[in-house]
């Protein structure tokens, strides 16, 4: 009976659940590939680090035991960062290995650099598991939606987040206290700011637009808002608008270019994105000929993401028995630009204080009139004897005009605050 | 340059959408197949109908044009129904030819003989458009998912009744009015027997469960209840309950065996499949690894499931390129039994017309008692002067032990009418 033989690179969270999982299923194995899988070797940092139910001897903190060891065809790397992964993928593909990795940072920067190299070499490099866990997405566009012209791809690709919000809407929590209770569930990180501030969910958006596209996006093409300014009093404001505030990673493909972005958006109750709760992830695709279409499911965890590599490890060990390996790779044969933030357009909701006095509204009107910002909706509120709140909900606009508009509603004596700005999907 | 020659058998709705899909994306094939895409043949079942924007020339009513043509490496089987298909694909797949099918009824009752042709010839039998339409559902049950260990896959997979039952729900439509709105707007049938009855759904749960099971699973084994029977009332009810009534595909791999069925269920409305709305179709899988996961979109027209279809032709195309085909056949390598619908567990929404005196609900509540049925809620309303309304809510109760129950109540003087029996999710 054939034999295939992996290594893992990492073995903390991700790269327990893969080692584990292979375990449970050696019994299955040989139905599904047509062969047993064996986990040679398993590198780590820390050799003296007791880890409960792995066999020790597989343990290794040499590279080069792995590298140099011609038994080994697939490389698994769930340690994450640049270097020294990078290297290792790279040094791995052109040994003729053939790659699955779960790595959003690197994949989001160099992904292109990685799959030429995986082409160059006829082997596979692989990575469902680097965008939204468990949900599969980059097979999915990559296959089965393959003749679409795909023109948008949003996603909900940040479980911490989620929860965050859901907790806001649901519970009338405050951001603060919300993001203590993830910490406390273990849902997000001591240091959040990855998460908060949209840059884990702006590495996932890169890699998805570039597949969905066929054009790169990397990850310092993406504006990034986060969500650490949104208050009780915008999430009450998205109710009564029949809508829910959602990080939403959002990707454009329109005739001026790529439009990609991670905010915080208000998005109609209907919408199937607006269900998705607690931690879940979601990710929503449109193309010319499927329509739209949602996929959704665990975006992190343990087991959720040994999933995903695990399908990849498995794809891979299916074309290792029919001699495929590199059949699908890059698939970025386009070079489409990627439109600056300030040419984007989008929808604004804007709530500000002002002073309770006629003609404030005609002002603001005015400001917004002079830079092409058509309102479709106002809602004024008397808060206190002199002083109103004013929301404002503007058509779609370019966000250059929205950035002047602001500043020049800021130099008006009668806008005492602007204290949101919130864009709708 | 390369060119990947295929013939398109039957050009309805379906078979149209392939065509056109085939030319609208003949400028970027090149990118995704490495070769040119050309239809060689399109067998129609008259050669006189004016068929707009078609090359005449392709068309033939002779399956020798396509059968014994060497040039023709993919056979698009899009007419449906038994036969001809059946024996057309299997002499395609004898010949060597690849095979794409979106046909589920054929399927559904013939799939393994298919498959098991297929693999004997090193050929690719692929049918992701014959389950839920453009959705992936197939390729990542059995690439992104194969890890897991499914236990579990529940679908909305037809589109007319999901309509028909949202109309019901948002606009208090009762079921004759709903029916006639979606037939108006050509998305039921003129006899809309196999949707409203749940047969076509019955056929789509038969395939999915074979797959996530790897255990055949065939369309006689698939209980069906459909959603004529459902009326305002029980919609009112399910609101009451927080939960909305959808026709559901419901499959469970449990120790004693597969659970099969498609009946109209209430879900609670934080269940993602409770939010899918309209015509949408999506298919909730749970996974030991992946844990909770849901493919949403488009289940039928022509477009989404040409899109199917096409991403089944670029895969068998991409491996025409690797000299692979064949390399992900049949999956199924158990033979686990199906369980009889009367061993199948499910709770039970009870609403019935009783006598309003004394006594009643204790009567009813016994008979329930002696056939093992525990009751989790009871609501009763008076409705007339000595008649009330009775609601029971049971527990998870064996189907034949619930059918026994509800002979005896039905013999009791006091129970003048059974008006809805409602299975919960």
């Amino acid at each position: 009976m054939k034999t295939v033989k992996v290594a893992i690179l990492g073995l903390g969270t991700v790269g327990s659940g893969v080692y584990k999982l292979i375990q449970k299923r050696a019994d299955v194995m040989e139905k599904t590939i047509g062969a047993q899988m064996e986990v040679k070797k398993i590198l780590v940092r820390n050799m003296n680090k007791k880890r409960e139910g792995v066999d020790a001897s597989l343990l290794t903190d040499n590279w080069n035991d792995i590298i140099e060891d011609e038994e080994i065809q697939i490389v698994i790397e769930v340690m994450g960062g640049i270097e020294p992964a990078k290297t290792m993928i790279l040094e791995a593909l052109r040994a003729g290995k053939n790659v699955v990795s779960a790595n959003k940072d690197l994949i989001a920067e160099e992904g292109h650099v990685l799959l030429a190299t995986a082409e160059e070499n006829h082997v596979d490099f692989l990575f469902e598991a680097a965008v939204a866990g468990a949900i599969p997405i980059i097979r999915p566009m990559k296959q089965c939606l393959a003749v679409n012209d795909i023109s948008e791809v949003v996603g909900i690709v940040n479980g911490t987040t989620n929860y965050i919000l859901t907790k806001m809407t649901e519970e009338g929590m405050d951001f603060s206290d919300a993001l203590e209770k993830a910490q406390e569930l273990g849902f997000a990180e001591a240091d959040p700011t990855s998460d908060v501030e949209g840059l884990d969910a702006g590495r996932k958006v890169a890699i998805m637009a570039s597949i969905a596209f066929h054009s790169r996006v990397v990850f310092p093409n993406v504006f990034t808002e986060g969500i650490t300014k949104i208050t009780a009093k915008d999430i009450e404001y998205a109710k009564e608008f029949d809508s829910v505030i959602k990080l939403l990673g959002v990707a454009h493909n329109t005739e001026s270019g790529i439009e990609v972005g991670v905010y915080p958006m208000m998005i109609h109750k209907e919408h199937p994105l607006a269900s998705v709760r607690d931690s879940f992830n979601a990710v929503f695709v449109h193309g010319d000929a499927a329509d739209d279409a949602m996929f959704y499911g665990r975006g992190a965890g343990e087991f959720p993401t040994a999933s995903a590599v695990m399908g990849d490890v498995i794809d891979v060990a299916r074309n290792m028995a029919y001699g495929c390996n590199g059949r699908i790779s890059c698939t970025c044969y386009k070079n489409l630009p990627v439109k600056d933030i300030g040419d984007v357009k989008n929808k604004f909701f804007i709530r500000m204080q002002v002073t309770n006095e006629p003609g404030v509204l005609a002002a603001v009107a005015e400001v917004f009139g002079n830079h092409k910002v058509s309102i479709t909706r106002v809602v004024q509120e008397h808060t206190q004897p002199h002083q109103a709140e004013l929301v404002i909900v503007t058509e779609s606009v370019k966000e250059k005009y929205m950035k002047q508009a602001l500043e020049e509603l800021l130099a008006l004596p009668s806008i005492l605050e602007v204290s949101s700005i919130i864009r709708e999907y």
